[in-house]
């Protein structure tokens, strides 16, 4: 028999028109699909194709243990999250070893702060792994913005805004384009660490790009806490004849 | 008479089943189509739709009026891709005016170091401009590589080439992840100025990412000179459950 490939499908920024021609057709014709989702949930990449599984489509939804009620930094949060990926990757080779194909959903792009990554490390010693690149949530939110994010010999720099307040005001201060991603609760430090390097005037906070409920506002006009779905930008000014 | 469109349209990374399920429609589509080009050359954004246009289509090639002759720093330089800036705006107002939708063809991501952003800067307040974000040429490069880019917390630096070499070694330094673009003539620059920062072990170049002809070697191993398509990759190795 021969082994199935494990797809990893980039579906990129939310609107369902924006994935791939090829992550298209691998969504459209796979009988085994697998997503993750926060446990309880339905699971937004899961939402995203709602309207494009075959009929008689086996699902296999993977629920994060943890999410935000043990500290990153934890020896616990570690070893649960590992012994998550563990199951799901046993499951997902065995799938493959008896054949099957599946399709992976990854919101984003599969190897940009992406969850599959964690289960691509693990499965690619044992069964065939291919991955479909996709449109990031960043150039959603820069598209949303209006504006593109870097011109001529502009320095883009990508920070998590779960980096310590000094190491990110730091970073803000020294580049030309920014973009910070996975917000979410660390919004009002974030805030603090753009004022420290004086550019709050040039920040713009992007919620939910390309997706209905798409929102841009200046930072400074925005409310005190963000979604999951929130990307900070400052747009390089680089040369533009 | 409505006005129509100028859609500035991302065709991503090189593959036609790499564009976004809405780059596609539009380019089957359309009536009018644009894109640029070096002079003599067919260009590669109009390669990548060859079996997709309508047969009636009417094309417009916007042949670029420098390349490498005059430096980018140099008033001429400056001067002349202006005054082609502004023809080509002229004759695109001119369609959507009459009525009629235009697709402008972007390799990779439109906002992202594209040549459509200086006609997107030009239109915008003349007549309707829509713009659909693309995968990036990046993520095709680390999609090529097989290795995620960024894990966890990682800084990811985006840089390009032409950078002075000491500053190209404080960014590489200083950074967890790195992409850089635009290397051509300035790969010996570029090793010199990984090397400086020691992370000549970590380098990767990826040539012709997500092409028939792609390739990814080592830096250590890599060619003297580097095509346009080449995209220098150092990985981030953050927390990895």
């Amino acid at each position: 028999m021969t082994c199935g490939t494990i797809h990893g499908v980039g579906l990129g920024p939310g609107a369902a028109d924006l994935m791939s021609v090829r992550a298209d057709r691998l969504v459209r014709g796979t009988r085994h699909i697998a997503y993750f989702r926060k446990a309880g949930r339905r699971g937004h990449a899961r939402t995203i194709v709602s309207d494009m599984l075959r009929a008689d489509a086996v699902e296999y939804a993977m629920d994060y243990p943890v999410t935000t009620e043990i500290p990153v930094d934890h020896p616990d949060y570690n070893d649960r999250l590992a012994a998550f990926y563990a199951r799901c990757t046993a499951h997902l080779a065995a799938l493959a070893r008896a054949g099957e194909d599946v399709v992976v959903l990854c919101e984003g792009d599969p190897f940009f702060y992406g969850s599959f990554m964690h289960l691509h490390a693990r499965l690619r010693a044992q069964v065939p792994v291919a991955v479909v690149p996709a449109i990031t949530g960043m150039s959603g939110a820069w598209t949303a913005s209006g504006q593109p994010i870097t011109w001529g010999d502009d320095v883009l720099t990508i920070a998590t805004a779960t980096l310590p307040e000094a190491e990110l005001a730091r970073r803000i201060r020294d580049t030309d384009a920014l973009v910070v991603m996975k917000i979410g609760r660390h919004l009002a430090k974030l805030r603090r660490a753009v004022a420290a390097a004086g550019r709050t005037g040039e920040a713009w906070l992007v919620e939910y790009a390309a997706m209905p409920n798409e929102r841009v506002r200046p930072l400074a006009e925005a409310d005190d806490t963000a979604p999951y779905f929130a990307i900070l930008l400052i747009h390089g000014r680089g040369r533009r004849p």
